[in-house]
């Protein structure tokens, strides 16, 4: 996701096609020089792979890439799968730390946007020095603001429960983008693909007691709800399907490459 | 760069682009079963970040991924850039040593297929413990054979000087996938975007004395010329430019996206 302030973008999260969103994106490439790119500056939501490997791509930078992630995201990106080690023999990460107590941060740059990173219950990756002792600031959801206009996002792509704090944020919001991962907590045991539940891997689902649905459906009516990081196997994603009319019916939107939400 | 035999293929280099590769390429999805491959093998000829950083989208194989590589790749791969240890979180990795010496091996599951390996000239990643200090099998050149036809194909993304043994194998070979990176020896400084010459960072350019081109101009008339690899900056890239039209009449191909490659 990329968020703007006049013509200075943010990038959230570095995924591995980000080369074909640039392209995809002339806005992002303003050109003033070479290699140029739009973006001030990065956020991390946590240390996932799907999250950070684009970063590499962005190793020709010609300044340190300005990044901000908390403690436990920057050790799994500095012991499990050092990317930032690898970086400084390339661009160099100029790190800014990021305090999941939703704390108002800037990015230089883009000012306009105020900032806030809420601890979210989930899990660090695999490769994680502490995947088996989660932390609090393993995974964030962000809270933006546009500060001329007092309107906020809230951007949560893995969130393994509905913890007060965030769901104050989310009732206060204009927009919500939320974990969309799965559909049902046992997607992945009834495909073979994985013995584990939804719930067992930081995502809560759409569906059933307790689910995303339930959650959304009790937000305020002039909230807009947005689906984002759906896994491929979410029966959603197939327009025609059953579950597909269950979110419209509940006024549900789900993410698509290139959407734009305006505040 | 994709090889195979029957229907079974092996991926030569994990770009970072696989899955748009995957999917734009139908024969590679057999779906036999679920996240399945054609994929019988990958054949790594460095570690650098743009041959490697696609491994970590194959993550979610069902099997271990059969990786040969040398010694000095694994090195990188498993300490400046433990793209293996991170690997080693998810599908893990059967690694198969590669060695430089020009020995014949094959990829089980794509047996028509003779590979071997030749130690070329260039440079290990910035990120490799022996940055300072080349190693034989830092980058290799590959030869394939079909060993039906007895045809050859020699593919060469990095090479940074023409060596005795691997000239011998392009002479001998139908078709050669060279070393396309830059134009000229300054390519990179004249546009201020390094200070590096193409022959410091381990790449033969095509003009000049003792360039890509003169090997080339003198390679037998029945060996297809392809060049590969090809660096943003070089201006053949531009199918109009002067540079293009020298290397139209010198009979050499510019590799392109989806290119197929008879034998």
């Amino acid at each position: 996701m990329c968020a703007h302030s006049e013509r200075a973008w943010v990038l959230v999260n570095a995924s591995p096609d980000i080369l074909h969103q640039l392209q995809a994106n002339p806005v992002l490439q303003p050109a003033r020089a070479a290699r140029d790119t739009a973006l001030c500056g990065i956020v991390l939501v946590d240390g996932q792979i799907d999250h950070t490997t684009g970063l590499f791509m962005l190793r020709e930078s010609t300044r340190a890439l300005p990044i901000w992630c908390t403690d436990e995201a920057f050790a799994d990106l500095t012991q499990g799968n050092p990317i930032f080690g690898v970086l400084g023999h390339y661009c160099g990460v100029e790190r800014h730390a990021l305090r999941a107590d939703g704390s108002p941060f800037s990015v230089a740059g883009a000012e306009g946007i105020e900032w806030r990173a809420l601890a979210v219950s989930s899990k660090p990756a695999p490769y994680s020095p502490h995947r088996e002792a989660p932390q609090p600031g393993d995974n964030v959801a962000l809270v933006l603001k546009d500060r001329a206009s007092g309107r906020t996002l809230v951007y949560a792509p893995g969130l393994g429960a509905m913890e007060e704090h965030v769901w104050r944020a989310m009732q206060q919001a204009d927009c919500v983008l939320v974990d969309g991962t799965f559909w049902s907590d046992e997607e992945m045991i009834s495909l073979g693909l994985s013995k584990k539940r939804a719930r067992d891997i930081g995502h809560l689902p759409q569906s059933g007691p307790g689910g995303m649905l339930e959650w959304l459906e009790r937000l305020p009516a002039q909230v807009r709800r947005i689906l984002i990081h759906i896994n491929n196997t979410n029966p959603i994603l197939d327009e025609d399907s059953v579950e597909r009319a269950v979110l419209a019916a509940h006024r549900i939107e789900v993410a698509r490459d290139g959407l734009e939400v305006e505040l």
